[in-house]
């Protein structure tokens, strides 16, 4: 495809536009904010790209300047603009036209445009895109799902912007049917968060070890470089930006000489995207593993603690109200080196699990959807370019399962490969140490302590909710299965056989010695 | 009101019909089964409420029994039955009757069918019943929302049936607009859930410490009878569910005497409810928290435990993969009673963290939704009767905030009251020191592990999600605020000021050497 339009011209919207021209493609643009759209134009005349861009100002000119069946990339808000903007791009839309939504929308969003365009004929592909701003003018990691015809005809267009791995294979591939390919980034997106809870615990555990903010980028750069975290995108940046100062500074090989303050070191703890509305994929990836009755402890807690830090002006009310709260003490670690090194290990754990959690939930949603989902496409998707990128992890626990001739993710369990067994049970007592350090000196980790009770709830076979289950009988009739059941039920989730009359119900006078009528 | 319908007979609706007819009420039942009607019925000849119950088979002879304006009272499962059957009714109904749904319901069917319900003018009123079936009987908790004119009608019959706190009052109460009575039932099956948990991880604690069940129950019995978990009825009943053994048991007074085993050591592992879809309330609250942007650390990881244990069969491949997991260690604790009596300050805050997430969750509903909620009102529906019931709890901590004159819970919030921080400070350190204990021994707990974290976060003032929101802004864009930042957004979960170009986008060229086509 010659020319494509790019409908949102904002900060992935604009990249990308860039990321087609300079790949030789025309792209006519179309943004309310003309400004915008100017300054696109602008940048790509100034990276040589001639000509390669026009701006449109409504929707019959902008489909008018592109070929049959035309390709029109979406990157907007999600919600109601995109309906409203596919409401005016219908009618001057024409049968085969593909629809390439690489927003981050609901995946429900998604399946009801493409049922929308079925009639009118028009192929609609929900479209992930990860990477982040420099990603898109560069090359992001691509996740399309829906009709497999028009996956086939922009596959070779997106493989030559997708973001390339090592062996130079692009990390774009067909995911799946229907919303699968905006569900596959939105668990991404999840995953990233559990990721960036558990890397953001381990530096706040770090700094009250005493060492300073650069010294912390030096210690994410080592992890970054070999073993379990080696080549992950969030530890990487975080040793980039840990030596990142304010406008002034004379010298990168000599950071430390500089006047200007550590731009880290200035920035207030107060996590807000769930909240504002802006990013929809935190709330929706979060209740999805809950719709999908997946156990998501590190993820489900991770999204929890950037709703707490959001509110700035509570926890700062409340740590009045509680005479300063239980800030975290300073660590007085004896074996720092030994010490880090159990960090280390705790994070990637933490990491591996917002993977285990993520992946289950799309196989969960998978076989409810019936999405057909193609696991090595989603393995060679998040190769690189995409915010999860992390290499070992890559290489060594998702390759065997997703990357297998025929693997069928949909019934396979990452708690059941050799692979995540093998690292987590020699991880765990890094884990353990540094989470029993964290509850004594009251360092704020809530990641990496849920994490701990995941691993301890999922391959345990004896766990307190006997307990739990016996309470639930006894008032609500619940039933329950007895440890010496045989049958097959008594291994899935399904109802028990037994109740147990712990407490047979009587009248109101019996309770309370007359009915309430004549109270 | 002389008469009633009770539609739905389960062991809730039977429950509540023969309670109704026990303070002299004329019930007409309906139910598919005619079993379950008949049942009712001869319960009812049996304690001799004679001629108060009438079986019928179609809404039409049903509707024709009661005079106007009737009340129907629903006892149904949650979703499509309960259309299904106002369907049904709405033709043989007149203006102004009144059906008062006393099922689990979600709060938005209940809303969709008081909006269906207003052309023909009948009034829908959502009402949770809390306290199990043995409460149903004897008199429940109950929680009405929806058209006050009707709630005032059916109240006085309300106040008769419902449960009694220790003052004589009647634990009904109008709680608010539209849905607002089924939404707080289903938040306080939420708050039910994270104490539960909390009581399971104690109880495993104790098992593992090597106290027999029966000594636990005589832990719990004692919980229960003073200090911060006074009247916690799901403690006393956990006291109680102790001591029970298989049929046979000869005498109470000297159980142990029995060869018969007691039932809890039977018991499985496996919650089942929030995946079998009988229950609705644990997913649709644990969805609403982080519908409502709440940072509900313990009543999640709460709803996590249960599905995980829901998957015995994947536990028990986990187990063997991960070969044998992290099994609880036996527990030598030199001081037991000095340990127990942490335990039970530790169980105490968490169940008091999921109060104070649960109101922080109802409050936010009811910003969003408008309810006006009644917070005394909820206050005195959860006095007694209720599974969440718990004395000490509702005396010192709700009390003040509550049922004080014109308490405006949704300006308020929990952690910023006195009476709380004072018990979370004087229990932190028990708290602390259970899960170092827990952590190190490899104890199931979750609830408890994560109430600490939660304090420490929503208390904390210089949180790691600084380093977090750096990570945002780096690949993002996201914008940060500053800690110097003096503006009164700075406070709120507003989008920050500033965002700094950690790396800037550069073209593909530059980061791969050539642009994707020319691969």
């Amino acid at each position: 495809m010659e020319q494509i339009a790019m409908i949102g011209c904002g900060s992935m919207g604009g990249g990308m536009a860039l990321l087609f021209a300079e790949n030789g493609v025309s792209v006519s643009l179309s943004d309310p904010a003309e400004d915008m759209m100017d300054s696109v134009i602008e940048k790509a005349e100034k990276a040589g790209y001639h000509n390669k861009m026009k701006k449109f100002k409504d929707y019959k000119s902008l489909c008018h300047s592109l070929s049959q069946p035309r390709l029109l990339v979406f990157s907007l808000p999600h919600g109601n603009v995109g309906d409203k903007v596919l409401e005016g791009l219908i009618p001057n839309l024409s049968r085969n036209d593909i629809i390439l939504d690489c927003g981050n929308e609901h995946f429900e969003n998604t399946e009801r445009r493409q049922e929308k365009c079925k009639e009118p004929g028009i192929r609609y592909i929900g479209c992930g895109v990860s990477g982040g701003y420099q990603a898109a003018r560069a090359g992001p990691s691509m996740c399309p799902g829906g009709d497999e015809s028009a996956l086939n005809e922009v596959l070779p267009l997106l493989q030559n912007v997708a973001a390339k791995d090592k062996d130079g294979k692009s990390c774009v591939g067909i995911v799946g049917l229907g919303g699968s390919g905006h569900y596959v980034k939105m668990i991404h997106n999840d995953i990233e968060h559990g990721m960036m809870s558990a890397i953001s615990e381990a530096w706040g555990i770090m700094r009250k070890m005493g060492l300073g903010y650069e010294a912390i980028g030096d210690v994410f750069a080592t992890w970054n470089d070999s073993g379990e975290l080696k080549g992950t995108f969030l530890v990487s940046i975080g040793a980039d930006l840990s030596h990142k100062r304010e406008p002034g500074t004379v010298s990168d090989s000599h950071p430390s000489s500089s006047n200007h303050p550590l731009v880290i070191s200035e920035v207030l703890d107060k996590v807000v995207q769930d909240i504002t509305g802006e990013e929809g994929t935190g709330i929706w990836s979060n209740t999805e593993t809950i719709e999908q009755h997946i156990p998501a402890f590190t993820l489900n807690v991770a999204h929890g603690f950037r709703l707490a830090s959001a509110y700035r002006s509570a926890r700062e009310k409340a740590n009045q109200t509680f005479s300063g709260g239980f800030p975290p003490q300073n660590l007085d670690i004896y074996d720092k080196d030994s010490f880090i090194e159990d960090l280390r290990k705790a994070t990637y754990v933490a990491c591996l699990a917002s993977f285990i959690q993520g992946m289950d939930t799309i196989a969960a949603a998978d076989r409810a959807h019936e999405w057909n989902i193609n696991y090595a496409e989603v393995w060679q998707i998040w190769r690189a370019g995409c915010i999860i990128q992390a290499d070992y992890i890559s290489d060594s626990i998702l390759a065997p399962v997703l990357n297998a001739p025929k693997a069928n993710y949909s019934t396979i369990n990452l708690l059941t490969t050799d692979a995540a067994a093998k690292d987590v049970r020699n991880c765990y007592p890094s884990l353990r140490r540094i989470v029993a350090k964290a509850v004594e000196t009251d360092q704020v980790a809530p990641a990496l302590s849920t994490t701990l009770e995941y691993f301890k709830v999922v391959t345990g076979t004896d766990l307190p909710t006997s307990f739990y289950e016996a309470e639930l009988d006894y008032f609500g009739s619940h039933m329950f299965d007895k440890k010496g059941d045989q049958d097959k039920q008594v291994k899935q989730p399904m109802e028990g056989k037994h109740h147990f009359e712990w407490k047979p119900a009587t009248s109101q006078t019996e309770v309370y010695g007359k009915a309430g009528s004549m109270l």
